[in-house]
């Protein structure tokens, strides 16, 4: 066993400098959310294996992690024909799927409309690769139980704060309604049964881009006309004026006869959000701002579950997003019986880590206090308890007779200063207490 | 699936008030520990199984929830002699075996003395029963490369001083010694081979008492003699005089011929926290402190890996422990082939936020906003950006045609203003914020 210590494949140890950036992320976050008016909730990390696989999770569901059953037998395994006859419950592969549950749960103990934080690991059983991990955390905001984009206009406000307190300059919140898109795909010319397969290759827009969107439709054999129609469709003859994100830029963005009163809603969103948005003190925040909201009419999400409008929060240092969301009216009903509207954002919380360079949190300085061998115990604890009745944070370190590195080491964890303490101190007063790096 | 919408058997939803009192308490302890110099870290919630059953873990290891292997068919259900074979991971059981494993993996990234906090959800398959649920924190700290009482006695002055921060006041630590237990059993002649069986039963003093202690060995048929002498000295003549920890208090409370260095090292311990406490300010706060460690010769904690001091968080209002912990130098060893001592202390999370009165975090006043069904969204929208860059939080709320009983919901959840909202509402100057409940 003393080979080959490590964490479990695709999953990863957070060593104090990491986790104190990943805790400090999480309570930007968390704060901005608090403040628009979303209150935390949590629940457990598994669910009853028939509640995940409900069909309600798409593809992620396969990913799940199924959790053995207690108390089973060879009789047990013989009999079982499949692994999930020996499993009852599971690792949670989103935040959503709980959260419908929690609400059929507790909605009698919520407010009408409810605003929800999660901030959470989920578990998926992905192939390990660079950037994709087994265990990963996301922040999620949902709004239950308010059919109009009111619910929307506030997810988008708290979306966009809490990106400008993150310092994420220069993003973008791409915006585009799964009836626009199914709309779209009608006028075109694709059959109803098509329409599932032609949206996962849309989803490949910005990889692939528009003529291998045609050529891998082609490919696939679906209705040739609408095919003409949507390649027909990406060589229109544009203008590059910038338009901001409303009524024009929606309507030029989408063929002919797209549905009015989506098209209005959409703009009416875009409206609301960008009146309520806090004044940019300078031109340069002025033009971000503008740029905050973009309507893509080719924009997907790729879950079946969504209704209305959809999002996806964009970065231009990176080519994934960094979150995103949409309407999902349908879902709760599943777990209620009754429908309930609501609609969510989720922050991916490991690419905005490896993202933001976050400043230390140094309202509290640490002290080390490096302390010769022969310094009496109860001494040097006198000492620290001294200290720390004076704010900060102190580390005892026995002094090593070569100080360099490790001064260099506490440093680069984020002490501030230190001390030399041998036997002859005399309280913490006198102590020379010295900068480090200075 | 309309029916019966619950969390998993034994496990636990959060909703927003309970889910804001664990953050708090969390934010407590976290910074209690941090100011004393540990750091936290993060390991994932899934060890691989074999570590897991590496027999570390005592009882608990039969209690740890298996994750099933991926990509098993038919055939794999069929070959497996026993559920473990079909299992590669598991979810941790406690927070020791993963700071062990990550210890071995992270050794050379890690300081020479490394102070860790580690504050996480475990997972045990118990049955579920009041008080006793599936899935629970533990906020443990640890100190791992240091073989003295230096690291007791940083280990209890950081409990200690988080005890105070929680306002747990008159709570006692116990304190015992392994040696000192076994040695005791040696002294009344117990055979090596009954030694954990008679430590079991000697852990239900506090249970069955003395005599039930007695009865239950006599039962088990462990060593007749040995059992007459710990009844002997169950019954010796103790004067009521209180001693404050301290060598005259352990002498007193063992049997003659216990291991005298062992005793001068606790002695050494008490004095070294005692003396560094923070001084108290009233009369009641000396008599508090001095209650604060106490020796109990009896103190067992059930896991057999300790070697060195153990001990036990006791609170006046509960008869069970609020925590504990002890040294434990074997087991990192066990994964990392070199022995490195260690030592931690445990808050059992749950029995605290059950036991605690935490004050609502009321630095940042939260204000509802009662709109009318005509008050444009944008309107409203920018009340809420005008209201948030004021500080605290702000929620919309639809104006019921009854307030009464919303304004109450509204107060129970913290909210401390409130404002109606009308169509002809001229900008957050205009609005007339009132107190909740004044």
């Amino acid at each position: 066993m003393a080979n080959q210590v490590t964490p479990p494949r695709g999953m990863r140890d957070f060593l104090p400098a990491e986790k104190a950036r990943r805790e400090r992320l999480l309570a930007v976050i968390r704060a901005s959310y608090r403040a628009h008016g979303f209150d935390e909730i949590e629940t457990p990390v598994m669910e009853d294996s028939d509640r995940l696989h409900a069909g309600l999770g798409g593809d992620n569901e396969k990913l799940a992690f199924g959790v053995l059953k207690r108390g089973l037998g060879f009789d047990d395994l013989q009999a079982a024909s499949e692994p999930l006859d020996l499993v009852d419950l599971g690792l949670r592969f989103d935040l959503t799927v709980p959260l419908a549950r929690f609400y059929a749960s507790h909605r009698a103990e919520l407010p009408t409309v409810f605003r929800a934080i999660q901030m959470a690991p989920v578990w998926r059983a992905e192939r390990p690769q660079k950037g994709r991990y087994r265990q990963f955390v996301q922040c999620d905001i949902d709004i239950i139980g308010e059919p109009g984009i009111r619910a929307e206009a506030e997810l988008l406000l708290a979306t966009l704060a809490t990106v400008d307190a993150l310092g994420l300059r220069d993003s973008v919140i791409r915006i585009n309604d799964r009836r626009l898109l199914i709309g779209m795909l009608d006028a075109f010319g694709f059959a109803q049964d098509e329409q599932d397969a032609v949206l996962i290759t849309i989803d490949k827009l910005d990889k692939i881009g528009q003529e291998g969107v045609v050529a891998e439709l082609r490919e696939r054999g679906v209705t040739p006309t609408a095919v003409d129609a949507l390649e027909q469709f990406f060589g229109r003859p544009m203008t590059m004026e910038y338009l901001p994100f409303g009524e024009r830029a929606i309507r030029r963005a989408l063929p002919q006869g797209a549905d009015e009163s989506v098209i209005a809603e959409l703009a009416a969103l875009g409206d609301a959000v960008r009146s309520a948005r806090p004044s940019p003190s300078t031109p340069e925040g002025i033009e971000a701002q503008s740029a905050l909201l973009e309507f893509d009419p080719f924009l997907v999400r790729g879950m079946g579950y969504y209704t209305g409008p959809i999002f996806e929060l964009a970065h231009p240092s990176v080519p994934y997003s960094l979150g995103g969301g949409g309407r999902y009216d349908g879902m709760i009903g599943r777990f209620l019986g009754t429908d309930v509207p609501a609609t969510g954002f989720s922050l991916g919380f490991e690419r905005l880590v490896d993202l933001l360079e976050l400043e230390a949190d140094d309202a509290s300085p640490a002290t080390a206090l490096l302390y010769d061998a022969d310094v009496p115990l109860a001494t040097l604890l006198t000492l620290k308890t001294e200290l720390l009745a004076a704010g900060g944070r102190v580390r005892l370190v026995a002094r090593p007779k070569n100080t360099k590195s490790l001064l260099e080491a506490l440093e680069a964890e984020g002490f501030r200063r230190f001390a030399f303490v041998d036997a002859g101190v005399a309280g913490a007063a006198g102590l020379e207490l010295r900068t480090l790096g200075a």
